[in-house]
């Protein structure tokens, strides 16, 4: 049994992984922290938890958490896992991050980007960014995982194929994204109210969302040239769910079979990833509370454009599920336990 | 493995019957019926299932269902189920209806509430109805279950400690019920399209709603004798959740603790029902996508009142997860197989 | 051209008498007070107002207000207004306080139910109830003005006629009263987050809402009696709307079309009073964005109770709207100046 | 008093040319057109209604309503007003045709894109493109207007300034739209109830949706020459509002004050358009119920590109707002009468 920590467990990336542990055999928590509810009961602050959880909420301590622990999820703001983590704690534990503090390679893309000093450099290069379909034989055995973010693994994952295979210009991508409330995270801002989200869209972040670089870093480790690319992202009136619709320049003209033939290549294995038939496009209430990922793409032979339909949940595959198919990777489990409930609809 | 076929598996409660049976690992789905559908994929019919369910779907053959299945499911409408059944297929396969055919003891009741001709009353003896939580005993070994409507669930569940214990007068019953989308069902009519339920709420069916008298049957049973009241309905703007509110006059005074050891000595062994802390509200989203119910009270001393709250997802507890918890019980397995997942938030 | 001054109008209702006032066109706005957003552009705060309203937002000076402005509408928490009316202001210019302030007649009924003393209790007696269809007289010539309540308006014009000639017995009243999400305020709470609200209903200040008191009071000076009711309030997913459903029982029987006389005797006039078809009940979509009130009831002679519906937009009937409504009367303009717009739909 | 008849009065966009008329005080509405519900009172359809319109539904008889109206709004689908029109009516009355019959002057792209057979070819050239701010001048004095899509509307304001000044490439446009639901009418289909758009986000129509080339018509005349581009539209759980976020690759260097004195240039004397502050992004709520569109660009010197926002209500400025400014525009009234609401937030 893996005794599991979370760092942040209140928020609602930190509950999601709580509700996946709970489902997963292989696994007990064995710690629920959060910094804003100490000693609170955990169902005290997430009411479905009642008579589920009966733990209370603990502080951030590492040091100890790496004693009692076989993995720790960081599912805080950036900075505060690379705050935290050491040789010591490393020694002990293996991480799952969910923050970006590990997620790119070039650290001073990270500090423009994020703002802030990164306070543990050395262990960038050892950390291994957790897309698991692309990374997963360097996932194993690793002690630090950089669990990607929800635009980001919705938007690689859509395009990965294309780039890889030099169908598109890189250069040419342009990603304008969509998700759900729940991305914007658990605290009190008046912008995130029911009455400003609901009936309502907008861009926020256009030219400067920090998911821009770590999709520019992993496309071009793709296509083995950097680049640089639009990535726009929309609040939409809904609590959960990515959509990404992707442009790019096909480099030569391509027929649906051939692109399809592509994307099986890469994912007709994946059990995570299902690229739909022709013409179904991807919509995120089909993949609601699972860890699939709905791709499928449309060639516009007016443009000589292919549009490309990514759709995830960003709590689950987006963020807390991707988090556990890394833990099963590191300990050997099967990379689908726990993780294999059909998407809820409606 | 208990084969399970579903009629009406492409509506809303049909469909969360196949999400939970996909979870069930003592049952696998061996039918999916569906008479608009005939012949289609059931993933192009719900994308959620792509990848996952691979069958197509099925005409309403009860003759060949119950040849192939063990238990057949009857997510379909009034007077479907009652039209079909027969001694034969009785004799082969067990069956838990969703729909209100069998609910009612009395037809003069079930006729003048549905103003539809009961097509087989022999069979009404027989079935037993499907509370489990009320009748557990009683549904073991039995061949018909009706299973309970999702109001009723709720409503009957939140109230039937008091009444039972003759702590509120049963004729002084008001219930305010407020209920999800999905309990309208899935086919196309214009007062269900999203711009007309959204930003909006209505009561509907005043005075006439279907299940006020199956609420007075139960209850009735539970106090020992005829009972009325009154039961109004609302549209809620979300998809899935029922929450009741309802009043009562307290006989005598009482105090909190002597209604909480009511409500203790009923459902503390229940896995399903959760009564909530002193002053805490049953919300919808507490119970989403698990077939919990959660229940609480309020004493209004100034009224002499009781006001009693109870929520429960319609889909799941209210139907197709209680029809998987009596499918259990009919085939003695663990009660809550397939149904221990935590709620889903947000 | 009246000079109106708001205080507090970077809240929901504030902004909605905005709104209504730009509308209006014998007002103008000359303050637009907002202790939270001194010296930003109002615009900046509510983006719909950019291009129309070019002014900053100014302090809570109620001195300089009373001497620029006509009326001043205090769109604040309960305590403020009380705090800042003296002779001096009262003297220059007619207040419409929003608030609940000068509600109550009864200093201890509001001191219990809002646990605050009270300031100003030598102006409870002068100020007038401003439900303009019952009080329209007492208001014309007041200084100030108690703007009634949301759901209190929903409940007692609702309720009115039935209690006022005696039809139910005013103590069998219990009102189960639904609100839309903006009447929770714009203040920065989890519990008002997006992700929070959505796909949830839930009941909250079970028998202690404040509303209560006050619809008792009105109803009790209705029927010439102190009387007692249960009154729950439960938050639903949708930015504007409240929907009362309350039950009465009837001392004797009557039929549809005496109690429809009686509604028509009130209302047959009223211009913001829609008494429905037989069989229609009212929808809060069918009120947004206008200062309509729709009721409707229906008889279930099972029961001998009446369940009575009544529905209206609390910004517009249920604060800002009536507040024009009753500067309208205090200034001796034509009482639907400014609030004819025909409701918003979808 | 201008005499307006409303063939297609009981869909989304006639209802708000009614609710917009009523307002408008130089019109009256003579005729509430509706092949669906012929003879039912328009309030039974609408009841936001009830109490304002007592009259009924008539039949689509552009005979009729041409001797009774001076103005006919066409709210139906493709089809029906190039199939109606001759020139006996035009001759009587003027004619907005919301439909996109008149909207494209090649009529072999009309063909190919709608597949449908155009009944009245020989007033394609006469009719006017109603987009007011581009050709204000050319619908003054006309007989017939074809009142621009929503889509379009929203996407050809928001680039205009830069295809007909060369600041982009205009065959690099990417166009990412997004609308409410109200959008795809008020008829009973699957794919369009409660709980099937809500809590979900697709796109639809990609690389062939009909209003790509009434974009690409409009834009082509700005800059002189043909040109294709990419429109992908995506539909949003929400009742009204578009947004569009397009991408255009920079011919060469520019700095925001460059790009801000053109939008300003064709921008500035716009009542109904709203050039927001720099960084300001448009969002859906702040046009809600309103006529204006707000626009705003953001330069990305990373990639040279820039991305260009507007917002506007479909139902508005994106239907019935528009029909009634063409019709102000036809008739020499102010342009801006009955449009001059403040939007409604929340």
């Amino acid at each position: 049994m893996i005794k599991a920590g979370i760092i942040g467990s209140t928020g609602y990336a930190g509950q999601e992984l709580v509700r996946l542990l709970l489902g997963h055999k292989e696994a007990e928590i064995v710690w629920y922290g959060s910094k804003s509810y100490i000693d609170k009961k955990y169902y005290q602050v997430f009411g479905n938890m009642f008579d589920i959880v009966d733990a209370a909420c603990l502080d951030d301590n590492m040091e100890e958490l790496a004693a009692r622990a076989d993995v720790i999820f960081t599912a805080t703001p950036q900075g505060l896992c690379a705050s935290l983590v050491n040789e010591d704690i490393l020694s002990k534990v293996k991480i799952v991050d969910l923050s970006a503090d590990f997620r790119m390679k070039d650290i001073a893309v990270y500090e423009k980007w994020y703002g802030i000093e990164h306070k543990s450099p050395e262990y960038i290069k050892e950390a291994v960014y957790g897309l698991c379909e692309i990374n997963r034989k360097d996932i194993k055995g690793k002690r630090l995982v950089a669990n990607p973010g929800c635009y980001t693994t919705c938007s690689i994952l859509s395009l990965y194929p294309l780039v890889k295979e030099g169908i598109i210009d890189p250069n040419s991508i342009i990603i304008d994204a969509k998700s759900g409330t729940s991305g914007a995270g658990r605290s009190a801002k008046i912008a995130n109210l029911y009455c400003e989200v609901n009936e309502n869209i907008k861009a926020y972040g256009v030219t400067t969302h920090r998911h821009t670089p770590e999709i520019e870093e992993q496309l071009g480790y793709a296509c083995g040239q950097k680049i640089v690319l639009n990535f726009t992202p929309h609040l939409v009136p809904m609590n959960r769910g990515i959509l990404v619709t992707a442009y790019g320049n096909l480099v030569k003209d391509y027929s649906y079979e051939e692109i399809k033939a592509v994307y099986d290549k890469y994912y007709k294995e994946e059990y995570f990833i299902r690229v739909l038939d022709k013409d179904v496009t991807p919509e995120t209430r089909w993949v609601e509370g699972s860890n699939y990922v709905d791709v499928n793409f449309k060639i516009d032979e007016r443009t000589k454009r292919i549009i490309i339909m990514g759709a995830l949940d960003n709590l689950v595959k987006g963020a807390a599920g991707q988090a556990v198919q890394n833990m099963n990777l590191l300990f050997e489990l099967p990379e689908t336990m726990g993780l294999t409930q059909a998407p809820m609809f409606p």
